[in-house]
């Protein structure tokens, strides 16, 4: 639990600001609702990672103000031989309503077929898999994605160099009506996020221990001589890093440039996602003990884990809660740094500012204070 | 690199050793010829959790002996209106031929869809998830497995008492003619086996921290005390190994009386698996640079990874030295105990035991002594 302020912003303003930031640089109409709703589901699911304030943050550095996004770009599909399975080239379109055009079609797929993938060459950072796999499960799928990132910043088990993105994997399921929420597993494949070891730089605070390597190659724990994070759990957070990266190279994607490598053919140095639905009712045998439906036999399964286990929680449970806040809020939820960075977002896009005195939100009783 | 010393052994007269112990048991010779056939394959590939010697060993506790392991028994392929995915229920038959069967069905589905996928309820284990995933990349697919494990072993991140099995998860990657071998990413989700930790309890020596909790749930370093393995990577092992349990339960896995609770309803006590494949050329936007084709780029990008992280390797590349090892020495390589224990299962099943001394094999060099 955060010991941080938090202050209720309407979702409103905040689309709003987020809605003219994107068309001021140049984004249509219907791709800058896809960015805006991805932030608002950050924000809603408690991921200040990547909200509105990182998405301009990277439009900055790597997008549309340098090439990396191309506002306006037209998706081209891709004919295939596979019904299951969809290509699309993004042309380095604005990644959020890519990703979600992409999920919502897997889901199609899915329906027909059981199970449907789309992958996506020359795309533009999505932010947030958690979105896209919640929004599966939201239509009662299973979802599933990666991607890579653009930057290099995890060394490879047993090597020196960062060579790997932090390469995320999002799975959600369908597991409303078993527990109340979807499960969620959605994490990047460091042990930690560069953003942390920054934090903890500002704060002159060590890094945990195996966590990071200096220009050297050595372990450190000293965040400001940090140049790489190792994967998380050793050789197996390895694997699963690789795992985005040997997906990106099949799908069509080559990044030496902009990991700072000599590129040894031509310009291409975008990211790639994969996607994935399954239809829950593809996988069931329907033989559930006494009588039970598949969520009742999700709910028993799930009940007998946690039997006995009180300090452990779902996957998922976390950003459920920090959607109920912001249910019971009426607002999302931002600290008094993240609404100064979002009223500089409105001035910048011609919003009105938040004036005045902000509604304050207790996020330990979960109650307006 | 092992210190042990390692010996030839004919993989005929393995086979006829393993055929002969399943065909004593009861089991059919064509379901027998697919656990001949993991056997094999995880001898080749220097598994030596899951051999031969383990897979009589589960059979003892878990199977054919105790009603866990039905030889002979039907697999029973249900309807499914979801042309690319299949669901079986495997009604407790021998667990490597009902896998092989799912695996090389994926395939087809994904020759066809471009992704297929089969889910088998009522399963027992089939013992080393990896040998299905490179048989899918042999046939030039992408393969990936997950399945149940019968037994309680892992505690839940932040819980106190094992309820999660060790859960493993496989994929394989088609990268032979990139870089010489398939991508092979291929694990369990605690963070060492139980294995490991009675090994340790024999020699006297310590776990390493934050891989076990005692009987009270507090992390250990007694091998003795441990009552539970934690999962690799915190929360996030953790999430990967409750996602082999969300499949299960949505397939049709109820497995409280094995782990030892009392089970709410009836009678349901086996593991489940579920498989994948993905035709490569269903990813590919055929867009990569320089004119390469699919392969040459795999092999750039995985170059670039590697490129001054001398000291990382990558994943499968310790089981194609393996194989490497196994076709130098023309056998398979077991030790003197492992040997001896061959031995016994030869006696078991009428089969002439090993006579003379064994040709001992150096697996530094490669070669045989």
């Amino acid at each position: 639990m955060s010991t941080e302020s938090w202050f209720i912003v309407s979702s409103e303003w905040h689309n709003e600001v987020v809605r003219a930031c994107y068309l001021k640089r140049g984004f249509e109409a219907q791709e800058t609702e896809g960015a805006v709703r991805l932030c608002e589901s950050a924000a809603r699911n408690g991921i200040r990672t990547h909200n509105a304030i990182k998405a301009f943050h990277l439009d900055d550095l790597f997008g549309s103000k340098v090439g990396g996004c191309i506002p306006g770009a037209p998706v081209t599909k891709l004919k295939s031989r596979f019904p299951a399975s969809q290509v699309w080239n993004a042309n380095k379109k604005l990644g959020p309503p890519v990703a979600y055009e992409a999920m919502a079609t897997c889901i199609k797929l899915a329906a027909e077929y059981g199970v449907g993938i789309v992958s996506i060459d020359n795309a533009f950072h999505y932010l947030w898999g958690g979105a896209y796999v919640l929004d599966a499960a939201d239509h009662g799928f299973i979802g599933y994605t990666n991607c890579t990132s653009a930057l290099a910043e995890v060394v490879p088990y047993g090597g020196k160099i960062p060579a790997l993105g932090t390469n995320p994997h999002s799975w959600a399921f369908p597991t409303q009506k078993a527990i109340g929420f979807p499960i969620l597993v959605d994490w990047a494949t460091s042990a930690v996020s560069m953003g942390r070891v920054q934090q903890l730089a500002r704060e002159g605070r060590p890094l945990p221990d195996n966590v990071a390597v200096d220009s050297a190659g050595a372990i450190t724990t000293d965040p400001k001589q940090a140049a790489g994070l190792l994967p998380f759990g050793g050789h197996k957070g390895y694997g699963l890093g690789l795992i985005d990266e040997i997906f990106a190279a099949m799908i069509g994607g080559y990044l030496p440039k902009l990991r700072g490598h000599p590129a040894a053919y031509g310009e291409k140095n975008s990211s790639c996602f994969h996607f994935m639905a399954i239809h829950p009712e593809a996988l069931s045998s329907g033989e559930y003990v006494g009588g039970c439906g598949m969520e009742q036999n999700v709910q028993l399964v799930l009940e007998d884990i946690l039997a006995g286990n009180e300090g452990a929680r779902l996957p998922g449970a976390k950003a459920a809660a920090w959607r109920e806040r912001c249910r019971s809020a009426g607002g999302l939820l931002f600290t008094e740094s993240e609404t100064n960075a979002l009223n500089e977002l409105a001035r910048d896009g011609g919003v009105l500012e938040l004036r005045g005195p902000l509604a304050p939100f207790n996020v330990s009783s979960g109650s307006p204070n």
